[in-house]
């Protein structure tokens, strides 16, 4: 495995979901950066399951526990290691072989990974609740970035096909992004959650789940991070991005629209502001070259529907080696876009303190 | 800069569009494996500019100088260099000083980062003239796959409006990769090619250029390559992909179209076949949890227009620091789409054998 | 920061001396294998401190807690994080300003590179007491490579000017490495420990300290593992060891003897022994061109003296920025050698376990 | 193979003795750095054979050619890569086939991990010729950090048994270094020259070599580089220096004597001077912690006596698996020490740019 994530600052993610505790260890950070916890726990809050139907009613106690690292407010230096112990696991209750793996999950491809051997139990190390550290380690780069002028905010662009106002993407609103750094169902037209929410109810009425897409938008940053070819900002991003479960696409500026364009469209021209080079329009989503331009960053990832729904499904059975039918029970996010767009930030803003 | 990728099989490549010579180093690499070197010729013909009205009319002198870790046909183990000279470059006709950056380009990036000291003769190191080498490294790679059984094959998704036929996600005919693999006009269907070249030449005969979306397949990868999180093969392909300039998307399997479907729709059912486990769909282009389920990948991404374009566009005077107007002469590829198949299908090799 | 190893395993080292507690995340483990965990307390143990007058009296309670990666004694292929709870820290008796670095230890180094934001109490991320993880990753990693039939030993080459019998270089007996594994001061020629610990002794009525030298064997090692130039089996162990505290020093084989010897003393002769290709002599310590040879890997540290030493020293007083004395009250190990013996083994495992 | 190094500035080593060329590809390199080739050529000229009776009369033509990263005396951000070519290599006078490989070389251990496949012609990639673009990489790297003050200077410690004067380890001068960067038998007293090269000529005499110690320092360099723990300066240099063929042993500071020193002795004292902190002794080698502490950075490394002699030796016979005798022709160094200093100077240099 290699759950680890950065060059300058290293982070390295652990756990399972029926382990003993999950946790990550953030290697790199600079000493003296003051950190407000609070701004921690409210971002951990945003991702946390339980908040209203939308989600799952499981309730996760997500309280990190710092172990090294931080001493009061104040980064020491040292690696940062944070746990969050996972209290409510009744691991007597359920075996550890998997006979029948469930469609869209990770169950199959770890069991010929790992041998068998991976804790299967919720999904064990491919379980959306790895997403908690990974929230913590977003919380931690995202004050040291906003420190540097530096902003992260993400949106449900989409869910199935109710669709939510874009960024605009060459000028964005500072007390939009708080606003949405603020919220657990973060929408630019506020207007539109209601249609959303009916969509999410009627897939969980139907025992289904449904997808979505969110947009991203980093602000505040100058022209010039990130490197051509491998390193450039766009791999980067989508290298960080592809490690959140669920995630199958990425576009950056217009992306895939831009397959459709012509040159004199796309081609987004420079002019000064204010004595600052900008581009009137910002196609490339503040990215040229692998560099950026110091237009806001925006990109765009498609998230598919959660694959545990509670609908009888086709599957194998490995040990009778046989066709098999699969009922899921339990409860689980009819969508997790909502919950979703706090770890987008949350990989966004590793990513993008890796590039300074 | 860092234009090195991966960790197991490296590839570092150099050059600048008018410097001396421009070539690759690839650590890492098995020895004793023969390497076919008129394959390796092809593939970097496929990619080579002045084939037809599609590409520039540029003459590039192609042909790579092997200058280590090759004796006769086999690997020795040792780093394998290659090195292609840049023959007709003149570099006296021009000054090295940036005055107005091309819109969609990299001149202001690359004049921001690299404190106007890189070298802006035909885009330096962010030439498309770069893809050369990552095509030679991947017609090594490749090869070495395909001793493994796996191929690796890619098509023009579409040009502006005009789409070909997709891959059949769940089986793809070796005849129809081989084909693939030696056509510069890559299509399943090869019926749309007039549409597409029509499409193209409008966009030249209007000074303009056209983008256009590649779908590639590996086939013949065995399920459980791949590392859940960061090293999902997503994200793995993904930042390979990116380091090709004009890539700004990428999708998985059904992608972004997942996001507007239901979980009892996007979920590949399991089933066996012949003994062995498969999907009967595979909405997840190959790949659960980051790692690879036995079917074949499939991916799509989406090409900008060449940005190069006759047009006259607004740009800014960095010298003098104001508004200006700019047009660019000499010849460009009004559609770089054709010749970024290859490339595509080669960072794929070279992202696919770093998974191994 | 950077407390992290390896490429195929990677371990990453978090906590500080006072923190809530240390451990390590062992990231790229194989799921499946079976791990004793009794042998890891064993190896724990032998580092432990309070064991006889040669070691602190300092009680620490080393009992480390599995997080994720195991589940009974199996590997589950997550990353393997183990913490050990920091209990007996009393935070509150003194203050974290550093006034007058220590000589000899991190102290000023710390101060200057951590802003004076370290975590300072006990050495912080310095402290000696973070070889704990260490030993723990390393207890992991030989149990591996154990079941390879790869074994390492380690024993007190000297200690002041005490020295021990040194390793046959080109055969090691299997039982004479079982009997090192399980010692607390580790000797080949047990004879010479009362006057080792007379030194020792000597050293610590004296207010003092005294340094010493560990040799250190790997057999069981097929021929053909490491890299040449950067990856070479020395750098790998090389860049291993000094990251225990207070290795000043490395040799390979002869090592320094080397210098002074002829090709036709120090050249190895090949020669066939029951079918397999084996130098009559060892004088390259197992290594030619970075690679292993068959031979056992063959290797001795410098261990420096303890700083932590009771007599007054100079040194210089950071706040007032004159020149003063200090006199380091408290019980520190008068030799630390004993106990880094098995550290030295654990961070040889992880480095040999990098090679494979 | 791994022929790389670095993380922030990356070489990537190419060559065999007798393919087509040899070169480094350095990645990372800060735009707007002026270079000066003469200065490079010096240093490469240090190294080059041919120069008196301690080297190989071999004729080797070192004369770098820039493919990239160079315009005019300017670096331009993008990746450096400089090649030379071998020029009089004869590569059909000999097969390909190794019977009987050389005590002491990594004929053997190559043949092995390579499968046969390695170019055994001149050693292929494991040749004292691959120090050529090594020197290359370092002579770039030394004047970017002469730019920040930071000169790097070897000599020749020992050669057999005899012994030059050591480093002053707390104050070194500045002309010294000049001297010794300019010299191709570098020396701090240099009349031990003749008996240096009497104990050279002596072994040459014998058709046999000698081996040596050199010491390098680091000057100028502040206090607060490094990392704790795995990428601490001595590992970081150690990983560099173990990438040169022929070293065996590093020790940093007093280095071995240390173990048979009490902490009262070895301890270094700080104080004021100038108004800044130094110690008044250099015990440590300017490392504490992993961490520079401001003061010049001392090492020494020991050099086997070269592998390659005239005289009759035992080895076996690969194709008829048998003990054999071999006698090797050709000339070759009777001593590397001497050519091998900028070397050592060199990867110090691509080092320590490492931890800036």
């Amino acid at each position: 495995m290699s759950s680890t994530y950065g060059s300058k600052i290293k982070i390295s993610i652990f756990g399972e979901s029926h382990g003993n505790g999950i946790g990550v260890v953030i290697d790199g950070l600079t000493a003296g950066e003051k950190i407000d916890f609070d701004k921690i726990l409210n971002q951990m809050a945003r991702r946390a399951p339980g908040k209203d139907k939308t989600a799952t009613p499981r309730k996760e106690s997500d309280l990190p526990k710092i172990l090294s690292g931080m001493l009061g407010d104040t980064l020491t230096g040292a690696p940062l290691c944070a746990v969050i112990e996972n209290t409510n696991t009744r691991s007597g209750d359920y075996g550890n072989i998997l006979s029948c793996p469930r469609p869209g999950h990770s169950d199959y491809t770890a069991f010929v990974k790992y041998n068998a051997s991976n804790d299967i139990r919720g999904g064990g190390h491919f379980s959306g609740r790895l997403t908690a550290p990974i929230v913590f380690a977003g919380a931690v780069c995202r004050q040291i970035l906003e420190n540097k002028g530096i902003k992260i905010a993400a949106h449900i662009n989409s869910i199935g096909n109710v669709c939510d106002t874009p960024f605009n993407p060459v000028e964005i609103d500072s007390q939009l992004i708080d606003r949405l750094n603020r919220s657990s169902f973060a929408l630019i037209d506020e207007n539109v959650e209601s249609k959303m929410r009916s969509v999410v109810e009627d897939a969980r009425m139907s025992l289904d789940s449904v997808g979505g897409t969110i947009e991203c938008a980093v602000t505040g940053i100058d022209a010039g991070f990130g490197e051509p070819m491998f390193d450039g900002v766009e791999g980067v991003i989508a290298k960080a991005v592809f490690g959140v479960p669920a995630i199958k696409g990425i576009e950056f500026g217009k992306g895939f629209e831009l397959s459709k364009m012509r040159g004199s469209q796309s081609n987004d021209p420079f002019e000064y502001k204010d004595g600052k080079v900008v581009t009137s329009t910002n196609n490339c989503g503040g990215i040229l070259g692998g560099i950026t331009n110091g237009m806001p960053i925006i990109f765009r990832v498609a998230v598919k529907p959660t694959p545990s729904i509670s609908q009888k499904q086709h599957t194998v059975d490995l040990q009778k080696k046989e066709n098999a039918e699969l009922e899921i029970h339990g409860r689980h996010d009819p969508c997790i876009v909502p919950r979703a767009v706090p770890v987008i930030e949350a990989v966004t803003a590793v990513a993008i303190i890796n590039l300074m």
